[in-house]
């Protein structure tokens, strides 16, 4: 659309060209209510619709079962961070947390900040978060498992999960979260601020498995406890209306246009493919991530110099071309094509990419 | 605007009509970003200018001097009756809350889950929250004195502010803030959900003086430490930016179309003026709280039977006028009238009563 650059943000990010032209269309007026989607109560018909649909179609997505709860929080994963050992970590257990990169070792800190027992029991932090660790061995009675399925800032993902043995399986999944089927029977919970591959800032998706919620303390402040959230279909307090709206019509272009998961998947895998390969066949650009822990997500990549990722930022967005900058804890380069970012905005980054270094390389 | 109602709900509730098309005609380009405000960086210079003007315009808007921080949290209202508590009463210390009605019914329970020692030092129970107490004996020695300064459920609001001889007030102004001008110099804090007066659900408002901050316990978690919000200008992770957006551009309006919170104040007025006017002399409808309590926000008020209100609440619709049935917990009816309701929209409702009585009455 005329105006519009193709967008690379690591998140917020990207949203479907379709999904914000319906929400611009029914802005003013939502579904004939004779009001916007912000202005209608969160306990009418109108946003009811509206929850109901966006939980169907996460769990039709996901292929959820019956034992899993579908809620819609605050906070970001940040919050995230401290509620899960708060809810599922009870006194005198322990926890298993992998850490592989800036979110793991904030999840991490956020456990050890309420005094709770934590083994860190693999890291890639020796390489620079470069990969993401093999054959772990879990402890014996860990009470779950954390891991971040997709590492935004470093550019590595869990090309499958691992064997916990049974052991409920915690997963922050911000960054990648829809853009692959996976088996839901292994984890307790799944979180994934919005922000990336979902929709607006401001809402956090939560998966939690029913038999989960025996381990909720009572005792905690209510907004504070996933059994709130639970009890009332994510509606003890008014939600962040808005940002639930967004997430439905992602999900709905999801399953109505792109077809689901493996199609999503197999889109992914074409766009993250053309990018590698942009730079595996440069002898310019080069991958920070270990190649078989390479996301699919966000590529992030350095120049010969630092001068020229500057220069390279810079062209790239008099192409059209926004968001390339690495995060600015690690520097470098990082293009982030979440399932919004089309095949055509990859293409023409790795045309950019390849002009660039006929006239720099 | 065609096909747009008058909206009279409690909250989610009306944005002002300038609001929500500047919204529209910016949603697939932001300023020319190329990018939709859902999808630029929280980091970028785009969205930095959003929350600037924003906090901005309430320092402007409300008068507060350098002691005060302008602070946007998510969790809503709910949140911070935990956070109140676990940041700003110390162990061995107690906290005086004046009990008016459901919301500060919640934010008592949440003090009190955390064990925290609180005196409610005044309610207005015995006759169903249908007025604020008065001449009331605060504890000597107390941390802060808790009020709720417009009660969304009941109708009522204060008047004018409590002397609590230094003490610092902290007040949940969700569904008043921004409605009149008041003296900030009495709060330790102001907390306020935004989706009544101020934008959308999903963000709240929160206004801390800067000397309470040392108050905050290490220790606690990091997204529950006012401090975290302070260090970080609202933005240790990503903020919730659409609904940001939106209360900058409803500030915005409240300063440069409507002219500030003196006139915001008489146009209120001269609404909720209208209203009890119209319940007073009907011989028909009878308003819920007591005079001198009433509030300038929630009209609530009772017919003759229950099913005369259904009918009216019904027939209202009909006519373009939603949103006026009371609060599930209380029944009855309740016109609110935010800052966005328009005196047109006041007047065609109080036309409609009148022609109501005269076919029912």
């Amino acid at each position: 659309m005329k105006g519009r650059i193709h967008n690379f943000n690591a998140g917020p990010a990207v949203l479907p060209l379709p999904v914000l032209e319906e929400i611009q269309a029914e802005l003013l007026n939502f579904k004939g209510s004779g009001m916007s989607i912000t202005e209608v109560s969160h306990r009418s018909k109108w946003f009811d619709e509206v929850i109901q649909d966006a939980t169907t179609r996460v769990r039709r997505l996901l292929k959820l079962d019956d034992s899993f709860r579908v809620l819609f929080l605050q906070g970001g994963a940040s919050l995230q961070f401290c509620m899960i050992p708060m809810n599922l970590l009870p006194d005198g257990q322990s926890a298993d947390y992998v850490n592989t990169g800036s979110w793991a070792t904030k999840a991490i800190k956020e456990a050890g900040i309420q005094g709770k027992a934590i083994n860190v029991v693999a890291s890639s932090e020796d390489k620079n978060f470069s990969y993401i660790p093999k054959d772990i061995s879990f402890s014996r009675d860990t009470a779950y498992v954390h891991i971040t399925s997709n590492n935004t800032i470093k550019g590595t993902q869990w090309a499958s999960f691992p064997d916990t043995g049974g052991v409920p399986l915690i997963s922050d999944m911000s960054s990648d979260i829809m853009s692959r089927p996976f088996d839901p029977s292994l984890f307790g919970l799944i979180y994934a601020g919005a922000q990336k591959n979902l929709g607006p800032a401001g809402v956090t998706l939560v998966i939690i498995r029913e038999d989960m919620l025996e381990r909720v303390p009572r005792g905690l402040p209510t907004m504070l406890k996933y059994t709130t959230y639970v009890d009332h279909n994510s509606m003890f307090n008014t939600p962040p209306c808005f940002a639930v709206y967004t997430i439905q019509l992602v999900l709905k272009w999801l399953e109505e246009t792109i077809g689901g998961l493996e199609k999503m998947e197999e889109v992914n895998r074409e766009k993250a493919g053309l990018l590698y390969k942009a730079i595996d066949e440069s002898g310019f650009y080069k991958g920070t991530a270990e190649k078989e822990s390479r996301s699919m997500m966000n590529v992030t990549f350095r120049l010969p110099s630092e001068d020229l990722e500057k220069q390279f930022v810079q062209q790239a967005i008099e192409h059209g071309l926004g968001g390339l900058k690495g995060h600015r804890s690690v520097g470098g380069c990082r293009a982030s094509i979440y399932n919004a970012t089309s095949l055509e905005a990859v293409k023409a980054l790795v045309d950019f990419m390849d002009e660039f270094v006929h006239e720099n390389g």
